[in-house]
């Protein structure tokens, strides 16, 4: 399994395996020696509905890995680190059954995400801390100049 | 958060909350001081179809905390340890977002599980350790004296 280092530092991509079985597939999720793991401290589901939009939303010390086992979602990464040479850059990333990756998101960076799929569309999140209020902080969608039509 | 013990030593049925949010739910999962959390290993989705029973699977070191986020499953589980009061009891769980509760399942007890919603049904399995077939024993569905039809 090969994982693709995005241009924002901490950020990785990783193709994932769907098993097929008979009667109902298998499909991975993380593996506590995955590229990107780095702790478990919550599972938690995140359901948005077709064309509605999440954004923005930043963790402060949580590493998030996030698989779409169902739907499909668009995930837009914006990195305004100073410390990091690609500040400033957005990274996107569809997510789907039919492109099955995880995709890990480092602390300190926005992402916005937005069902695609004709019914819902749900994510998993592996967290490596429990989600706390204290260490997330938010902006509305125009805070950050996306066009989420592109 | 209550936690029910079933009369199945070391199966633990959690009721969990569903957090309405506009656009689309968060449904919890498992946190790591949750009952019946024992450690981190891998992460997975089963997916079931509707009417496909996957039976019987033992896992001899897992222990599985297992809940449905999408679709409903119904699970079987069927003990028969030697060391355990309960032997040759069985235990149903019908697992859905209208019954939304996590699984936690035992080492070494049998475990099948059926297909019941109209489209698919998905299953997560947060298990302590990684799937591995060393660990895995089977038994074809009519080895278990189950009527699946109730």
């Amino acid at each position: 399994m090969t994982s693709y280092p995005s241009n924002i530092e901490g950020m990785i991509i990783t193709p994932m395996e769907i098993v097929s079985v008979t009667g109902g597939d298998v499909l991975h999720g993380l593996k506590l020696d995955d590229p990107g793991y780095v702790g478990f401290g919550e599972a938690y589901f995140s359901t948005v509905n077709t064309g509605v939009i999440k954004a923005w939303k930043r963790h402060r010390k949580m590493t998030m890995n996030i698989v779409v086992p169902y739907g499909c979602v668009r995930f837009v990464i914006y990195n305004d680190r100073e410390t990091d040479p690609t500040q400033h850059s957005f990274q996107q990333v569809v997510l789907s059954r039919d492109n099955y990756f995880r995709l890990t998101v480092p602390p300190m960076v926005w992402m916005g995400f937005e069902g695609l799929g004709v019914n819902e569309n749900i994510l998993l999140n592996i967290s490596d801390i429990k989600h706390s209020p204290d260490e997330v902080d938010r902006l509305t969608i125009n805070e950050i100049d996306f066009d989420w039509k592109v």
